[in-house]
């Protein structure tokens, strides 16, 4: 009897915590599994915000996926996936073919710019590591740039969505700006951080006590909001607003909005906005050998009448679910149902700042800061053990 | 009687070293002495190619005006000039006016394009320390947005012009590279470096034997040489060749000339390329009371039938008798001529690696490269003394 192929399209939080669950139960010859990746490291996500900043190192937030896989067990293949074909049960890399029998498509997102004209063009977005450090080296460029020619538009910079990752990429950019007006001897107020959300509030459906201190924190650390207030166009020298108000900048970043990879509707799925609803297997529905995680499963929160947001956290979560469900149908046991567990909500604003729930416990300020960094650290520590957290945990940021 | 007023505008080689001059033989009261820069350091511009590459800090090059100057002898004044009215023996700045009974314009030079189409708009040039920063944090981002979009003219630079500072900034560019792959992840054979020059030859004027050290020196750094080629066209995407061949690059940094600061003509003078043949006292034709160095004096070299180039060797020759005429003028004293003397020329081609002429004597390689070095000490002397010349030396590349 063939050994049956395992295929992990996607080494983010859904795919690489997939592989690490299935290396610890896979026994000797049971399955040949390969994880494809574009990149040969891992990266968090959750992070990016900080490289995109300048306020971490971009090493800080990588790991190598080689240092997380058991290589006897996994094989990794780095490549680029332009499409499924499910029919044959092939993977189209764009430098071969990958037959499978089992195909779990973690392939994570990619900017949602809701056909805002000059938006794809212009505007940076921190989708990615390499696209994190262009932002940075860009803002770099434009200190530089303004002290040569004085263009205020150099240091205006624009985050368009007020969510989680654009209040984040603000409260570190913020906490940047001293360090760069020193180093390039721009004065501070020169410099100016709009943060534009078209919702009437900022972290749209978090609890209204928590935005209040998150609008005062970054409004002292200096960022200009524009609330409900959506953006009309975008262009090389900045934005234009609803009310016809134009902001000059050359660093537009947006953050407003994320849909699943396309490749996902390239392989011939349905979607809503790249997102797939998936069954409570997390099998792709009318399929038994497509499993579908991470930002590309679209899961509904039946009490409150949507899905769920796509997160790290329910990525992380149906990793092991989706790995036990795999060696279910390799030794035919019983499927696991996937069932989210929302421990809470984090986010940064910046050094030693932050607001979280958990459960329904209100954080502020230092304290929710601290419980970012146990929760980044917890994260390191699942993927790859004590050593893993001693050797990163210094280099991401100080709380 | 009134304390005569003299003022020196710039604080590049020629102003700086004339300020310095005259505070050593100022008796107390002789003159009211005011130095005006646009900024409040003065640097080395010979050595600009070295932060533009990123091989070294801005902060090595660069040394405060304060530093230099005795506050109770001279008076420093951070501003822009617009104009200098001479009838009415005014300075005219942004921000104001400053009377004259004596000027020096010692006000520098800035890039010639001569008329080559988008080359004022999208070039850089290497023309202050500013600008030089400008090169060094674009090329940076370049290399991290290749990283992300793969589109080699990200890492294709071009170089225009091959005569001193074109030729030192492929030297050190070439050896940033090997740097910043590492850094960014870039294979090494992707990125080009190409010195285009529209004469026969590059560093026209050289000994050949000098001549082909360099270009075999820079070939092998990885330098493409495109000689005997002028420019077309620049765009934002590359350059156009007068061949019709295209290069496709986002980083052109133009070299091939300069000419006087546009100042000059502004304040109503006649020039040729912002240059003015001064009397052999340095005073502006026609004037007992403006004197003209650097840059902007041009002196005829009789035996070869042609000015001198502007160097920084000359405006720093030029010094000492411009601040002994204007010495001689206030006391009533005997005007002196200035008679160049030149000591030899020296280029760096990168790390260990240089060429140059000290008399006669052609010296190649690392002994060109030492020379180098030791020039740029002894002009930190002259500067500031021994206590500069150990605050700066080894911050400068080392040999």
């Amino acid at each position: 009897m063939a050994i049956p192929k395992i295929v992990i399209l996607g080494a983010g939080y859904g795919g690489i915590m997939t592989a690490i669950n299935l290396q610890k139960s896979l026994n000797y010859n049971e399955a040949e599994v390969t994880l494809v990746n574009k990149h040969d490291y891992h990266y968090l996500t959750t992070l990016l915000h900080e490289p995109a900043a300048g306020t971490v190192s971009s090493e800080a937030v990588k790991v190598k996926v080689k240092d997380l896989i058991n290589e006897q067990k996994i094989n990794f293949r780095k490549g680029i996936v332009e499409s499924v074909d499910t029919a044959n049960r092939r993977v189209i890399l764009e430098d071969g073919e990958l037959e499978y029998n089992y195909l779990v498509m973690a392939l994570g997102s990619e900017p949602e710019t809701f056909g805002i004209d000059g938006l794809k063009e212009h505007a940076f977005s921190i989708r990615s590591l390499n696209a994190s450090r262009v932002i940075r080296e860009h803002i770099q460029y434009m200190f530089a740039k303004y002290k040569y020619d004085k263009d205020e538009a150099n240091v205006t910079f624009v985050v368009g969505g007020a969510g989680f990752t654009g209040i984040e990429f603000v409260g570190e950019l913020a906490d940047r700006i001293p360090e760069l007006c020193a180093q390039y001897d721009v004065p501070r107020e020169k410099v100016k951080i709009y943060n534009v959300e078209a919702a009437p509030t900022v972290l749209p459906g978090f609890d209204q006590v928590l935005v209040d201190y998150a609008m005062k924190v970054l409004t002292e650390k200096g960022v200009d909001f524009k609330i409900n207030m959506p953006i009309k166009q975008c262009t090389p020298d900045g934005i234009v607003l609803a009310s016809g108000e134009e902001i000059r900048s050359k660093t537009v970043v947006w953050t407003g909005g994320v849909r699943g990879n396309s490749i996902i509707e390239k392989s011939g799925f349905e979607t809503m906005r790249g997102r797939l609803k998936v069954d409570p297997h997390l099998l792709a529905p009318g399929y038994d050998d497509v499993f579908i995680i991470g930002d590309l499963a679209l899961i509904m929160n039946e009490q409150a009448g949507r899905p769920y947001p796509p997160t790290a956290q329910m990525a992380t979560q149906q990793a092991p679910v989706c790995a036990h469900n795999l060696l279910a149908k390799i030794r035919g046991g019983q499927l696991k149902e996937f069932v989210p567990q929302l421990k809470g909500t984090l986010a940064s604003l910046g050094k030693g700042e932050g607001i979280g729930m958990i459960g329904k416990r209100k954080l502020l300020g230092n304290t929710a800061a601290l419980m970012k960094k146990a929760s980044d650290l917890r994260y390191l520590y699942m993927l790859g053990g004590l050593s893993l957290v001693l050797k990163k945990g210094n280099l991401l940021r100080r709380v």
